[in-house]
C-alpha cells in the first residue's frame, strides 16, 4: 500500500483557500479533507463532521492537553485544530489528504510532517484582497482593514512553503495545484524503497 | 528577466524519449530544444541544426578538448554532445531549454546544472521495450539483445533522477511531464531573492 500524501492549502485570510480545496475535492474525489475542530459557532449551512468538528472550549483544551491534536491555533478568540489520529488513518491507508489551514497551522504540521506538500496562496494584490474580505459579507470594516495588515504579516512566512499560488483565476489555480499534486506523486524521493526497487525491474505492472 | 528553467528527459535506449520530447515542443512553442552535436551519420529525414549539429569526429573532439560541451558520450561508437554556450544563452534569456539525452549525458548536465529538473522515462516493461526497439527498424536483433540487457542495467541510474514517469501512453506521459514543468515554476526555493520580496509585499503584478 502506498502511503497518501499530505496536501497543505494555506496563505493569509481570505486568500481563497476554502473555494480552492472545495473545487480540488470536486476534481480528486478520492481525496480525503481535513475536517478541523472548532469552538466558534457553526455560520449557516455549516455542517457538523463536515466543514468543522464543532467543539465546547472545554472539550476543545481537554483534548489539547492530552496530545491530540496535530496542529492548533486560537484565532479572534476562536480555537481551531486538527485531530493527529485522524489524518494519520487516511494517509496510511493510502488516501491522500487535504489541508486548509492558516499559516500558524501549516507551519505546526510541517514540524511534525515535513513530508508533506505545503502550497501558499498569494492574494492578487492588497486591493482585491480587501474587495475579497468585504464581499464575504462576515466582517465590518475595521475588522477587514486588521485582516489587511495580518495579510502582509503572514506573507512573510511564505519562504517555508514549498510552492507559491497566485490565485487570481479559480480554474487557473486549481489547476496549477493539480499539476503540483500530479508533479509530487512522481518524485523518485517519494517513493518507497521497495517500490523503487520495482521499477528499477521493470516490475512496473505490480505497482 | 525570469531565468529559464533546464528540463531533461533521460531513461533508457527506446523508452521513447524523443517522441515525449517533440510532443512536448508543440505544448510549449515557446520551450527551447536542446539540440545535441554528433558524429553519427544522418537518419533519412534528420536535418542540421534542427535534429542535430552533425560533425566530424575530428572537429568533435577539438571541441571536446577546449571545453565547450556540457555534457557528451560515445555511444555505440559515435560521439554524441551538447554545447554549452547555447544552452546557457537561452536560460539566460529567460527561455526553459528541453534536453533529450541519455543516461550518461543526464549524469553529466546534473553535475554541471543541478537545478534542472531531472526526469526519468520508464519503459512499461522489458517485453514492450524489446517491441518498440523491433518496431524502430534500425537495429538487428543482436543489437536489440544488446540494447535489452543495457536497458536493466541503465534503470539503475532512476535513484539520480527528481521524477520517474512510465512510458505507456503518450498523451498520458506528455501530460504528467507538463504538470511536472508547471509545478517546478511554482516551487519556492526556485524564485529569485528580489521576486520573492515582490511576492511576499504582494506587488504581483510586476512579476
Amino acid at each position: 500500500m502506498r502511503e497518501g500524501l499530505l496536501i497543505v492549502i494555506s496563505g493569509p485570510s481570505g486568500t481563497g483557500k476554502s473555494t480552492i480545496c472545495q473545487a480540488l475535492l470536486e476534481c480528486f474525489p478520492h481525496m480525503g479533507f481535513s475536517v478541523s475542530a472548532t469552538t466558534r459557532p457553526p455560520r449557516p449551512g455549516e455542517r457538523e463532521g463536515e466543514h468543522y468538528f464543532f467543539l465546547s472550549e472545554e472539550e476543545f483544551q481537554r483534548r489539547l492537553v492530552q496530545g491530540k491534536f496535530l496542529e492548533w491555533a486560537c484565532v479572534y478568540g476562536n480555537y481551531y485544530g486538527t485531530l493527529r489520529s485522524v489524518v494519520e488513518d487516511m494517509l496510511a491507508a493510502g488516501q491522500d489528504v487535504l489541508f486548509d489551514i492558516d499559516i500558524q497551522g501549516g507551519r505546526q504540521v510541517r514540524a511534525q510532517i515535513p513530508n508533506g506538500v505545503f502550497i501558499f496562496l498569494v492574494p492578487p494584490s492588497c486591493a482585491e484582497q480587501r474587495r475579497r474580505l468585504a464581499a464575504r459579507n462576515t466582517d465590518c470594516a475595521e475588522t477587514i482593514e486588521q485582516r489587511i495588515r495580518e495579510t502582509c504579516l503572514q506573507m512573510e512566512a511564505l519562504p517555508e512553503y514549498d510552492y507559491w499560488v497566485i490565485n487570481d483565476n479559480l480554474e487557473q489555480t486549481v489547476a496549477t495545484v493539480q499539476a503540483i499534486i500530479t508533479a509530487e506523486k512522481q518524485r523518485v524521493d517519494r517513493q518507497k524503497e521497495a517500490d523503487l526497487v520495482k521499477i528499477m525491474r521493470l516490475e512496473v505492472d505490480d505497482l
